[in-house]
């Protein structure tokens, strides 16, 4: 892919970005990342995909995380397992980073792999309420009296998480080398611009 | 263009911006308007352009102003100047986009053209301080010693004028289609995407 090999995307809950992501990666013929990073985090700490569910882009935000950023706390078990499973995840995303080319969603990948590669690109995805609300009835089937309160709820989850452990800002642009409206631009051409992006950059 | 006919972009000083949309109204052989429309708002209230050079987005954030955009107080000689040529501006904006295709920098015009016209591309493009400070130096011959003070001063005068003219926050991208980082990108690959996107959306 030229100079590019990572794709991160991070993305507003119905925005469709995991949707632009698996379509970049099936057509670049690249790995593609999204909860998968959950489930490998999950092994590694000999636990199951059910056991760790719950804590899936989710912060702690406990004192004794902030700690261990700062320390080789990282493996201890007196971390709240969200954290544990975010400083797993990383080691996760790193390491898939060094298997090769793929597409990574969410999971602050942007930010873990920000100091330590530079064949990255950042893309964010976002889109109008009304898009998201749209996309998350019609193809989520979320319960239409309930689609405000729901994407209130995921965005502020993920805003929170990404916050908390990047000390960054989800979804300032300055964190990203892209950002695209989905509403506007429709899926399939962000998915055309992003790769067009990867491939040409030198 | 297809759906598009008016690409309007905002940018951070030295981003390389305006730039970029000259490259497109030249490769698309479309009008470019940049400080034109200050003359050209000037123009329209009997003042050269050296008058008014001073209140080039520049905000006056008057009450009175205020009142004006509810109220049809624009003409009023009552109004301070930065306040009435902003008004004009506006006029000279609307206008111009329906005369036909062309590309508009800065002065608002993704939140003048909002709610009227459907066939407008709104583009952010911005950059890492870095990159900005040297392109201040080079291609501005800005002092060294005070380019982070300029960068400062004409983001926080383009950021005040947005916010007060529009009630949006400038360089949010819920405002815009599309935002690129022109450190990361680069101003040709930026031109080159956005042409892209300006003849293929539908």
């Amino acid at each position: 892919m030229g100079k590019i090999n990572i794709i991160t995307i991070g993305r507003e809950y119905a925005s469709g970005g995991r949707t632009v992501g698996k379509m970049i990666a099936e057509k670049l013929g690249i790995l593609f990342y999204n909860k998968e990073i959950l489930h490998m985090a999950a092994a590694n700490l000999n636990m199951s995909a059910d056991d760790v569910r719950f804590a899936d882009e989710t912060a702690a935000s406990s004192l004794l995380y902030s700690m261990s950023l700062m320390s080789n706390l990282s493996t201890s078990s007196a971390l709240p397992l969200n954290d544990r499973i975010y400083i797993e995840e990383r080691e996760v995303i790193k390491s898939l980073a060094h298997k090769g080319p793929c597409v990574i969603v969410g999971r602050c990948a942007d930010s873990i792999l920000k100091d330590i590669r530079d064949d990255v690109l950042n893309v964010f995805i976002y889109a109008d309420t009304d898009a998201r609300v749209k996309r998350a009835i019609d193809e989520y089937g979320e319960d239409p009296d309930e689609v405000y309160a729901s994407l209130r709820k995921h965005d502020k989850k993920r805003s929170t998480y990404y916050n908390l452990n990047t000390g960054q800002k989800w979804g300032a642009k300055d964190n990203y080398d892209i950002c695209l409206n989905s509403a506007k631009i429709g899926v399939d051409v962000c998915a055309e611009m992003i790769m067009k992006l990867a491939t040409e950059l030198k």
